[in-house]
């Protein structure tokens, strides 16, 4: 019988290929459990909210006045929402045509297009032009738009840190692309290794494959470790000499838990460097609301910065995100509200300083009683979560469990995992699924 | 020199081969004017809210409730809210584990999407299974995964109606398949003509093109017919006979301006026919609360329901979905509210209905008064706007201005779009971008 356009093996094989573990067998089992009426604890992707951390007042008052813009007009709206905050609805409910019910420009609302250049301008130090700012649905479907437009076909290589966070794997598979591995170093706190990264590009090359972008995760996703200023200055250079797009991940921008290592952008150490590099690598970074001290991920809002790129690639960029019509305008008030928060003086500014700061505190606690308790386990090693949500930690299973899962047809850290989410109900990622080299580890976010 | 990888020359030619007329030249014409001062009506989307529709009330009062939870604690609430959004409020966020600053599952929050099966089953009379029903950042985006998921490579065929709205073209083109058009009848009321549809089957298979989906739009965009039921049988026997999996684009499900065709869904049909073609066409169907009398664009939330696909199927499909992590989730609320709204006896339920009726009566007297409009212009006629949100009337140019267009290197009808926007700061769409044969019309909304 012929099979039909929607049964399994007529679909498209590039579909097929992905796979995305941190929603895989973990996750299924994990929610099988739960709807057996097992407590399960998530710690399978960022989700803070979903473990508790209360939304900041501010941008939810906000948020909340644009999607009843009747109730500016109330007598009583004083008596529930700040003047600061019906000010900023104003703000915001001025800059669209017709609110949040409206389709924006695909690009974004230009008024928060300009706060995020003025953010990033006041970050770094230089101009950005709001026309290279294009806001999206989460900063995970600015990364499938980048790499669709690069990827051309298999013979098209992106770099991809590993472990890796499997947004990558799982789009470069849908775009039909492959996938360039190069492994940070456990034992160098997850550091670059160069030497690495060029074996990786030259056994690419030998297998005629291209290598177009590369994509750096700072702060680290699952890993956790900062850049050096060092490493990212070596790393633009490399995109110099091998002419790669570099795609910078900095979504954890604002979860550093440690004073040594700041997070400085890839852009400013780019426009630090001078030409002709600053004017030649073409740089995408991409940022969300979904973490910082935000967590508002349910929100989707994100945006990509373009540096470097020619006016007629920008004009396709544009194209393409305009057949989504436009990404969802309370996510787009977010964002603006996340670059641009009150300022010191205003009425809602001491609380939001004291929100931010709990969260972040509370985030930077738990990295350190993350790690710490991992390494004060027998045979576990993590190295310290420098930023970012997660822990990666090292187990080392004794060849009994290790022979266990080999009879259960499992990854000794998929057995592991499960045997640890059937225990206690936590839901974690094994090591393998952030394609981990064999004969290492799990990972367990310590959000 | 090198290209860079994100020059031109180097993009992935999928990109490069999107057109997007909606939002192609007119449009970008139509915005520069704009910057200039120039006041513009942009009728290129049908975007409700940019037009001055006011949002429905109660909707907007639960999600803004949602987004401000510490409201609900709050004793002066009641002086803002009335008591029954309150309650469906709460109802909301009891579903999700975090508010709406949480992902929820990639599908979707379970609770919602058994509101929308509900509401399927209402409509149709047939049960509908919540986890066949995937919510989405809008129809669009559900659109494009599927076609993403049946489409392998350019040898794959998508039959499409033209005039056409340009999702599809879009979207076929980024999937790197073919677009396989079906002409809709403008003599005969945008009706289909099934002799018309096998001849353009078989005249892709003789370009060795496998047609593998067949797109229908209904009510139709940008056309405005309603299909009849027995247009509909036909198609799905078609498609049984052809093998193809039918999409079915029912967003303006709401929008209907005449009696005699009331909407009747693919799936409804579908089902009465009974075994064979019940049990084996593949249907996908689209929803979204961006249109009827929500107008809700700007938040983005949309719902597709698969029959008959097989569970494997569904597993992929979820598996590509969890790449984004998840819909945005005040999204998902508006579309439960849409698919649930208040009931006779409820608070809220008079003023809803008086609402949604000022909405619908004020789009059915502009369907008239649009191509009563066309209808009474020399050198122009106009098929009655049945449903929708739009109006295609076919305008005879004088050979001058045919001449004049050539001259300017312009499609006639372009140049006759160009004309009235600067005249009259209108924004209209050309029908050439929908692919309507050469020698017809231009398209102007009526919403």
């Amino acid at each position: 019988m012929t099979p039909k356009p929607l049964d399994y093996e007529s679909l498209n094989e590039n579909v097929k290929k992905v796979a995305y573990a941190v929603r895989g067998e973990l996750y299924f089992r994990a929610s099988e459990l739960q709807k057996e009426g097992k407590k399960i604890i998530f710690t399978d992707v960022g989700n803070p909210h979903a473990l508790g951390q209360k939304p900041l007042s501010f941008p939810r008052q906000v948020v909340a006045l644009c999607q009843a813009p009747f109730l500016l007009d109330d007598p009583n709206v004083g008596l529930l929402f700040p003047a600061d905050a019906i000010a900023r609805a104003r703000h915001y409910l001025s800059m669209t045509s017709g609110g949040l019910g409206a389709y924006s420009d695909s690009r974004g609302i230009p008024g928060v297009r300009k706060e995020v250049a003025d953010f990033i301008e006041r970050r770094d130090g230089y101009p950005s032009d709001p026309e290279l700012i294009f806001l999206t649905d989460g900063a995970s479907k600015g990364v499938m738009q980048m790499l669709n437009t690069i990827i051309r076909d298999e013979k098209d290589g992106i770099l991809v840190p590993v472990p890796q966070y499997p947004l990558y794997s799982a789009a470069i598979s849908l775009c039909g692309g492959s996938l360039v591995p190069y492994y940070l170093e456990e034992e160098a706190n997850w550091g670059l290794d160069f030497y690495n990264i060029h074996q990786s590009v030259a056994a690419a090359h030998s297998k005629g494959i291209t290598v177009r972008a590369m994509v750096i995760i700072n702060p680290g996703n699952p890993t956790g470790q900062c850049l050096s200023e060092a490493n990212i200055r070596e790393l633009l250079k490399f995109c110099f000499q091998e002419n790669l797009v570099l795609l910078a991940d900095e979504v954890y921008q604002q979860n550093i838990y440690q004073d040594e290592r700041p997070f400085v952008s890839a852009r400013k150490i780019l426009f630090d460097m001078g030409p002709p590099i600053s004017k030649e690598v073409q740089l995408v970074s991409f940022h969300t609301v979904s973490k910082g001290y935000w967590g508002e991920c349910g929100q989707r809002g994100g945006y990509f910065e373009m540096t470097n790129l020619p006016s007629q690639t920008v004009d396709e960029i544009y194209k393409v995100a305009s057949v989504s019509l436009s990404p969802n305008v309370p996510g787009q008030i977010f964002l603006g509200l996340m670059v641009n928060p009150p300022k010191a003086g205003d009425i809602s500014y001491l609380k939001l300083v004291q929100e931010s700061k709990a969260v972040l505190e509370s985030l930077r606690r738990r990295a350190h009683i993350m790690t710490d308790g991992f390494n004060s386990c027998r045979n576990v090693v993590c190295n310290f979560t420098e930023g970012a949500m997660y822990s990666f930690p090292q187990i080392r299973l004794p060849l009994k469990a290790i022979e266990a899962a080999r009879k259960a047809g499992k990854a000794p850290d998929v057995f592991y995992c499960l045997k640890l989410l059937e225990a206690t109900g936590i839901a974690t990622v094994p090591g393998s699924g952030f394609g981990q080299k064999e004969g290492k580890t799990i990972s367990m976010p310590s959000s």
